[in-house]
Order: structure tokens, then sequence, then C-alpha cells
């Protein structure tokens, strides 16, 4: 079940760099581990934003908020989930 | 080149049935020989709306106006185009 | 699973009275054999206009999708949805 | 009576953790003891946000911010509150 | 129970003349019945705008929008109902 | 002449209690005088948020900014002022 | 005392244009005749819209509204208008 | 040539008032050494509000922000100038 | 002088085609002719969207309304303009 | 491949003038030395408001996010990058 999940990331500018650091590598790690177990399907960079497009592959709104909601920077971030579902013009079998 | 594309549908309420049913079908035919082409990577539906989120793989700015000015439905939809790039997180070899 | 999902009536002014009744009519009977199949859980009125405030409980978003763009009255009216999930202050069993 | 009543919590990104824990904790006592109480009819998380939609039951617009407007975390929050009524297409008794 | 009403008034520019002035006294006069009623306390027009900011007392966001969906102007206007309640600081006793 | 003024009051969540409750006392101070002096005519809660809806009866629009100017709590208000008029179907004679 | 009004023209795009024209040209009279009167102190056009900004010098509120809501172009105009008072800078007599 | 230009000032709530009062005093001298000049044709508060609606005469756009730029409330104003050009109703010989 | 403007086209969409090419055609002329003489500096397409990002360099700001004023495409556009002077960052002798 | 890019910047207002001076300075040279590379093709600074419009050159939308997001003032700046392509009317040779 599939979701667009568009996240802005929003930072204190007067976070010390190696805290920011620190947070962005958890993320990091984090996001990718769940790119492995295929939840997370893609991530893309918004060009000149500090913010990504999202799509993610859940069993539920539960495990959707689950995921996002441990993010390391969570507090940092707008964040708005946008329910999708397969279009009837689609012919690739996963957009869904 | 990744693109995400929204597009939402207004079709005039007293459109009547078949011509609005002969665009459509003309619209489908059109996005399935571009995501056949592999320009137009995915579509989905909104959950609740007449609307789609895209990804659009494209060689120029230029190559993505051209293929959605042509859109069957381009005259009755509100189109955003959002440009993308690689997200330094992603272990996806083509979200690029 | 729940979506909270809000629907905003527009009917063209110039409609005739039987026309819309119809579609009325129809949409009331598909909304409570939905309410009496548990899928649309609650529906109530926002004060002062012609819209609505609902629960859906579902199997998935496509499930949410198929039960509103039938909707007799879904060519007249804007739809938000909103994936919901179980609050940990709840303390009723079936909020979720 | 009933209200939707949206609530989205910002608490300062330097509040320490022990004191946002106990701001938390009398929150939750404080929501469940007006759920036991038939007040706050329902509670739910919204996916991806540190927000929640909520269903108030109420006597009048004053009960309603009289307990609002002394939640642990109203300092913190943007809250709107939408007068509700009974829908004519419901077939739940209390959706009213 | 008081509640603060914005009444938006959009005819369409086309409607005949004669058909808006029966509708507008039907308006009038039912407006005027609510007041004499004590329903509709306070009704004004915002300078420059066809439109009102009104003070309502009902007993119930039932009674609100039964007064306000049976306006004879009602499929011409967009409303909005904010629900208030007495001011800690105010000296009127009927401001309540 | 009547104006509707509403205010939404942002206190800094830091500010000291007691530096809050003495300006607060003074708001409510200045406030019930201009009301005793019948300039404040109406002030409402909005249920549900630390904001307020008044109705003034000033002589004129400098009238009004001298009063609203040295609210005590006017450096951490936001503050629209509407402009009213008599409504034609208003049957109270000091609704002007 | 001013005000500030700003009004946008949109006029519907299949009027005759004789039928626009005697609309125009009452309005520019009747505009003329306010500005002779020192009623309608400034007006000017806004660059590239069909939209003026405008300082009135009334009376009262419901001066103001009298001399709106008699354009000829009202009914396809959208009015805001601001009050304005006398800015402690200002070292124009009339800026008031 | 003539620009409206809106002004909203945001000082910071924790702004000592000497530091403030001073900045105010040399924004006042400044603007009415504008004033004086002529290129600063008119300064109106906005009724409840930190903010002005201004008329500035320029030669070119460089002119008006290179005088915008160096207001002493520069760093604490949200500014916004719109184009004006003279009305065919006007009959101020001035209005242009 | 300098002026970013921007264009959004919305033609009617019941407008018979043979129309519309009438007004494209003598927008694109007298465009052509504009951007010959130096006025019209710049005009993109918008990826996705029937609507222009141009720069306009003119003597006034009246010019640039006598010129927009007349597009054959005026009456079906929104229009913003926004008033640009030269960058001190920049490096070409034109930015201005 | 053409993008207008819109930036505002937003320094905190407590930043130390020779800490800001600095951070500007860095700015001003990178960005002549991607005009220089003719990547940069125009920047334009917006009347009255610490903001520019600018349009940029590039391979690809990963060149643009990779010049944009290590702008000196990249942290303290909303930036909004929208994709442009030729305009059928344009008769100027690099206008795309």
């Amino acid at each position: 079940m599939l979701f667009k999940v568009e996240m802005i990331v929003k930072l204190p500018v007067d976070m010390p760099k190696d805290v920011a650091d620190e947070i962005k590598l958890r993320e990091k790690k984090y996001s990718q581990a769940l790119q492995s177990a295929g939840k997370w399907r893609h991530i893309w960079r918004v060009v000149g934003s500090y913010a990504n497009v999202s799509i993610f592959d859940v069993e539920s709104n539960t495990e959707l908020h689950d995921i996002l909601s441990v993010l390391p920077l969570y507090p940092y971030m707008e964040i708005r989930a946008e329910a999708l579902c397969r279009h009837p013009s689609s012919i690739h079998d996963n957009d869904k």
C-alpha cells in the first residue's frame, strides 16, 4: 500500500555542526535500512531545497506512522503523507 | 532526469459522457505509450481525487513540456512540475 | 484502517431540483449501505455548510478510493482524505 | 453536542526531554479521564504528524473551551474547533 | 450559546433582477423573524462587500445548522461558523 | 461607528508566569474600562484559542487605533480590524 | 477619515462590448463626481491588472459602504477596504 | 512614477526599549526628509497594526530600492511594493 | 527599467478553436514586435503550464501597463508584475 | 536548460555584522564565478526585498541542485526553482 510522503527539514540555524552531522548520519542509516527492507521504495531530493519526495510501501497507516515518527530528523521536519492507489492507466505491475 | 508531476483533472460537469470517455481513452493510450517508452516512469491515483502523482524521466525541460502539453486532458488539468534529483541517502540505482 | 474524509458538495446552482434530489437520494442509500457494512463508520454535517466530516474503516487505500470514486455526488465534491492511526492516549478499543 | 477538534503540537526543539515527558504524561492522564467521562469521544493520530483529530461531546461551547484551555499542552498547540451536527444520512444513533 | 457567523453572498451575475429581489425579500423576512425571536442577535454589513457578520444565540449546533440551511440565500452563500464563549474580561451579562 | 476586531494572542512560551499575569491583569482592567465607557461593545472568547472577537463603537478610525495600540498585550497580538455598518435587514436600533 | 480600497474587476468574458462600455462609462462619471466632491481622494491603476488602488475620505463606515455599493461595476468587483489613520511620521497635513 | 508600498514592522519582543526607540527615531527623521523631498508622497498607519501604507514617487525601480533598503527598520520589516500608474478615470493631475 | 511579469492564460474551454487561434496569432505577432523593439527582453514557457515568465525593459510603470493592457490575450490572463533592479553581485552590464 | 530560481534571504536579526558580511562576500564571489562560467545567467534584486530573481542555465536538475545547495547563504534562504523552456513566440536565440 503506497503513500507519497514529502518531508521538509528545518534545522535550527544555531545547531552545532557535529550535532547536525550525527543526526543526519543516523537518518541516512535508518532510511537505507528501510529502503533495503522494501518499505521506503523511493527517495528523491527536491532541487534547491532541504526536502525530499518519498514513496513508502507499507501494510497499514499505523506502520507508516511508526516508521516516520522515529526518524532521527522527525522533530525538525514538516511531513505530509498522501494515500496513493493504483491508477487505471498504469502498466507497471508494482505501481500499486 | 526526474520530475514529480501532479495533475488534477477538472472536466466541465456538463461535458457529455461520450466526449469525456473518448478524451480519457486517448489519454490512457498516450500515457501507456509513454510508460512503455520509459518516459512516464510512475503514475498513481491520489485517493479520493480525480488526480494523479507521476514521475517522469526526460532528457530536458523541453521534452517534459512537449509531453505534457499534448496530453488529451491538458486543457482540463492543473499541472505542477517539480524538479527532482538523486538523494544522497538513496540506495536505488535508478532514483536519479 | 481509518481515514478522516472531508467532503464539500458544490452542485451547480442551475441544476434542476428533481435531478439534484435523485442524486442525493442515491447518495444517501449508498452511504447507508456502507455504514451498515461498517465501512463508513461516522458521518457528521459541518454546521452551516453543505459538507460532511466522515470516518472510514477500510482494508486499504484502494478500497477507500473505490468507495469514494463511485459516490453519486463524486463529480460535484471536493474530497480530502487523511490517514489516521491509533493515538497512544486513546482508551477506546476501536479508535484504530 | 459534537465538535471536531484538530490539535497540532509544536514543542520548542530545545525543551528538555524530562520536561516534555512530564507534560505529555499529564496530557495523557487528563485526556483519558475525559475519554472515560464520555466528553472526549474519539482521538486519532494523524499519520506522519505530531497532531490529532478528536471528537468531543459537550453540553455547550463553554464546556468545550473549559476543557481545551487547561490541556497541559495547550500553550504549545494550534487548535481548530469545528461545530458538527447530525447528518441526515447517518444511521448511527450517537452521530449527533 | 453564541456563534459568530460570516456569510458572503455570490449571486450569479446573470440572475434576473426580479428573481434576485424575491429571494432577498424572503431572506430579509426570515432574518427579521429570527431577530425578533432572539436567535439572530446581531447582523452587520461588511463595508464594501455583499457580506455580513452575524451573532447567533442558539441552544445547540443542530439548531444553528437548521436555521442557516434554510436561508433563502443559502445556495448562493459561503458561510463560516465559529463557536464563541464568554470572555473572562467581559462585563456584559449577555456576552455569553 | 462599528468595527469587528479579531485579536490572537501569542505570548512567548518562555515568558515568566508573573510577567504574563501582570500584563493580562492590566489588559483586563483596560478592557473593562473601555467596555464601561461604551467603546468596547462586545468581547467573546473564540472556543479553543487564545483569541477574541470584539465589536468596537468609536468616533473614527483614529480613535480605534489609539485604543488598540496601547493595549498591554498589543506587542504580542495579531489584530485584524474590519469596518462594519448597518445591515438593511437589522431590526436592532444599535446595530449601526 | 481615510480608507484604502482595492478593487479588482472581473467582467464575464462573454459580456457584449457595448454593455461593458456603457457600464464603464457610468463608472467613470460616478467616480469623477466623487473625486470632485473630495470623497474619492486618489485612484491609481495597478500595473498589469484590471484593478485599482484608491483612497477614500468619508465621514463614516456607512458613507463608504453607501458609495461603494452603488458603483456600476460593483456586481463584478472584489473589493477590500482597510481603515487608515494618521501616521506619527507624516508631515502632510491631510494624510489623516 | 508611483508605487504603493506596504510595510509591516516586526520588532523582536525582547529588543530593549531604548534600542527600539533609537531605531524608530532615525526611521522617522529619514521618512520625513524623504517626504520633504517629495519622494515619499503619503504615509498612513493601518488601524490596529504596526504597519503602514505608503505612496512613493520615484524616478526608477532602482531609486525606490535604494530608498527602502536603507530604512533603519528595514531588517525588521516585511515590504511589498506594487507598481501603479495613472487611472483613466482620475481627475487629479498628480495621480500619476 | 526591468520588471518580471508572469502571465497565466485561462481560455474558456468552450472557445472555438479558430477564435482561439486567431487571438494567439495576434498575441504572437504583438509579442515579437515588442521583442524586436527591445521592450520585451525575455519570454519563457513554464514547463507543464499555459503560462510564461517574461522580463520587460520599459521607461516607466505607465509604459509597462500600456503594453500589457492591449495584449490580445489580456482578458484571459492573470498577470503579476514585479519591479526588479540591479543586483550588487551581477556582472552582466544589462541586468539592470 | 533554463530554470527561474527565486531566493529570499532571512538572516537571523541577531547575527553579528562581521559574520553576515563574510557570508555575503563569499556568496558574491561564488555567484560571480558562476555568472562568468555561464551557469548563472541573470540575477536581479526584487525591489524592496532582500531577495533575488535568477535565471540558471544548467545541464541537469542535479547540476542545479549541486550549485544551489552550496551557496554560502543556503541555510538562510527560501528557494523556489521552476523549470522553463523555450516559448514558441520567442525571437531570442538563447531563450531556451
